[in-house]
């Protein structure tokens, strides 16, 4: 038998919390320490006291937040804490003082998304070797539970796919493109006036964010380290009202997923647009929610759904982080956390395996399918379904169709049909080929669109 | 600084792991023990030896299962185990059994939900004085992660209701009820046809496997014993098709929820058909799948959605418990488990506030309206909205009306109204009253249903 430690050990005095950063998500995660701290002093088996929070600016008032525990001296507070709570954002200093804090042996809860996807393996290194927590489920999902399900519950599981609406921002605007029937620039705008979107979306809406999420659940996932820089990424900013309305006819909904997928070379993680079908649980996560559905081999589909923004939500995945860190401190040990026991090769973007759905314009004329299914099989990308535009209905026919590419040829009095290619599965590869050589066919007009197909 | 205690002091001798039962789920999680031995050692840090499995008769043959292993003297066994694996199902031998481990201070994993529900103060009480884990993960909703996600996620927020979709048969039923338009006795014959119901249904279509679920979860997000006696239950065994259809008519779907609720007086735990809005997360559980949505205060709405039963899936949050329970042996201290800390008031059934639909038929004449409507004032019930079934579409009158209740009176010479009146919350027991009172309003000639609604 392995006894558990004598409990009379076990350290009972409050555990000292350190905040870096007071922004909207510090201030919450304030606010929730000082207010309910009995409660939180229940479930974590000691006082937590929060002993600083440093600021840029300490003269400058907080709501609820005492004066006196604002402090420019972040480096001093680390020093004094059983606790960090990293909540500043960015690179630098976050990573110093996170390193710096870790290599004290306090535990350490972030929030910080861009950090963990650039610089994940320094940091889980340095946890390793002083043995400390490094707890991060505030990064993924904001107040969505997915670190502690996937890497615990799971444990005894294996997990083959994660398919992640990670950001709220771009969900909400391809929701609204798909509800209302508007372009994605003028849905932007109004995402910018209602505070959803930043002044400039470029982190949202060419999937930066997303990016650093799936770097984040790819690690997760399989027990591997995966950087930011080992994501292929595809934003939403060439999306067009026709790409949404066609989604919608084809029985699916345009999503921006983050996607991690393990397969017997390796693993991989992408970003990009994707068709979902419209049964799928994924299609019904509407406006800025988040969800990460995620593939085990045991148990199943499995997904988790909720805010992946806001103070109180991010707050509440931090202070969850933050009794974790507090139990585990006081049971003497660590928790189990992130390890990259796994190391599987990282895969390149173009060895991605999904399906397709090509749009394009071709001259109306006998035997032109043939010739389109001929490159697809010279690229030995075998075909699911094709269906013409016109056995649509009439009334989208009547929208205006989208402008041909940059120099493509059209002959304005000869008949154009549409076509909508689905593939069965091919590799990222063998599609830009198949692309590249459809482009240069005779009849072929125009690529209106590539979109893949996930969820299937 | 409290220090992580010395990692060379650590256990790393194999972690000896015991069965109780090989039915289904017994037979995978051997499987997953034994067979991926390496993988489930680098997450648990020791290798896990499964030392035997007790079951009934022995020298019966399961198949992938070495024979040896196979032992029909449980308390042997269980005397032998650092981790014990409760897979039996019912009350006894499993409660004695899990109390002698527990005593001998190793760590108990159960999927028995029965037994949770009727004995969880003595099982729990007795994990707290011998300080050892007593998992349940996959006694709530299968493959799920839900009890660590609200009991270690959210240890830093407020819990305030749980409805969960916890039958996987009944949702089954309802679902099948509400896409083909067929009677609850035709689909539950034909869930039995293809195993998803037993031959006697009375424990999923009656409500009693989700009153177990409900009384495990309201334990958990409120950290309160509440015991399967405690929660009001109502089955699906009186829903018709009528009630189905009006349900997609006025906007809803109709599923049967197990609800955990906190209010200002305490909690309380329900499971009941309900009235579900079609763009609620909860709306779109199809088939036997299951889904526990949560509402915190911190965190907002969230949603765990997976399968709910079989035995892969269940295995897989059997094996993840386990994992958990050995790394909270290596480092020496237990995982922080269910501790009813905050021992709330648990309210009776008729304290529960809810929104109601009532569906009845008065005879059609100037004032019903104003003498029904008056009643409900009377009661302190508030009025949402009144429809007349005229409203709706002329095909679902054509379709049969539901048989009077025994003993109404019927002028078949008079002309009948439909109404359908939803109502703002109201106390179970107003509502009570109320629904008695309009049973003997003079116009009144039949109360057709009356459902709770949920999730608005």
């Amino acid at each position: 038998m392995t006894a558990p430690s004598d409990p009379d050990r076990r350290e009972r005095r409050p555990l000292r919390v350190a905040l870096l950063g007071c922004g909207v998500v510090g201030t919450e995660v304030a606010h929730g320490l000082l207010e309910n701290s009995a409660e939180l002093a229940a479930r974590a088996g000691a006082p937590l006291e929060v002993v600083g929070i440093a600021v840029r600016d300490a003269s400058r008032e907080r709501e609820g937040v005492p004066a006196a525990l604002l402090t420019e001296d972040a480096e001093a507070l680390v020093d004094a804490a059983d606790v960090v709570v990293e909540l500043m954002g960015g690179i630098e200093p976050a990573r110093t003082l996170i390193l710096r804090a870790l290599e004290r042996g306090a535990s350490v809860v972030t929030a910080n998304k861009q950090l963990l996807a650039e610089q994940g393996p320094v940091l889980f290194e340095a946890a390793d070797t002083a043995r400390a927590d490094l707890s991060f489920e505030a990064a993924v999902a904001g107040a969505i539970p997915i670190v502690r399900p996937v890497r615990e519950s799971l444990a005894g599981d294996q997990v083959q796919r994660v398919l992640g609406i990670v950001n709220g921002t771009t969900n909400y605007v391809l929701d609204e493109m798909t509800t209302q029937g508007l372009d994605l620039e003028d849905v932007v705008k109004r995402a910018q006036e209602l505070g959803y979107a930043e002044a400039d979306p470029t982190a949202d809406v060419d999937g930066y964010d997303a990016a650093a999420k799936a770097a984040i659940l790819a690690s997760l996932a399989f027990h591997t380290r995966v950087s930011i820089h080992q994501v292929a990424r595809e934003g939403i900013r060439h999306i067009t009202r026709d790409d949404v309305e066609w989604a919608r006819r084809t029985g699916y909904v345009l999503k921006l997923l983050a996607i991690a997928e393990r397969t017997d070379e390796g693993v991989a993680a992408r970003v990009h647009p994707a068709l979902v079908p419209t049964d799928h649980p994924l299609a019904a996560v509407r406006g800025a929610f988040n969800a990460v559905f995620v593939e085990a081999e045991g148990a199943g589909p499995l997904m988790f759904y909720g805010q992946g923004a806001g103070g109180r939500p991010t707050a509440s995945a931090v202070l969850g982080d933050v009794v974790s860190a507090a139990r585990d401190r006081l049971i003497g040990g660590k928790g189990p956390h992130e390890s990259a026991y796994a190391s599987l090769p990282v895969l390149a973007a173009d060895a991605a395996i999904t399906r397709y759905q090509v749009r394009l314009e071709v001259a109306d004329r006998t035997g032109v399918l043939a010739q389109v299914a001929g490159v697809l099989a010279d690229h030995g990308v075998s075909i699911d379904t094709v269906r013409q535009s016109e056995a649509l209905t009439a009334a989208f026919e009547a929208e205006p169709a989208s402008e041909p590419a940059p120099g493509a040829v059209r002959d304005e009095g000869e008949p154009v049909a549409r076509l909508v290619i689905t593939t069965h599965a091919a590799r990222e590869a063998s599609l830009a080929a198949t692309v590249s050589a459809l482009r240069d066919l005779e009849p072929v007009r125009q690529i209106t669109s590539v979109l893949r197909v996930e969820g299937v």
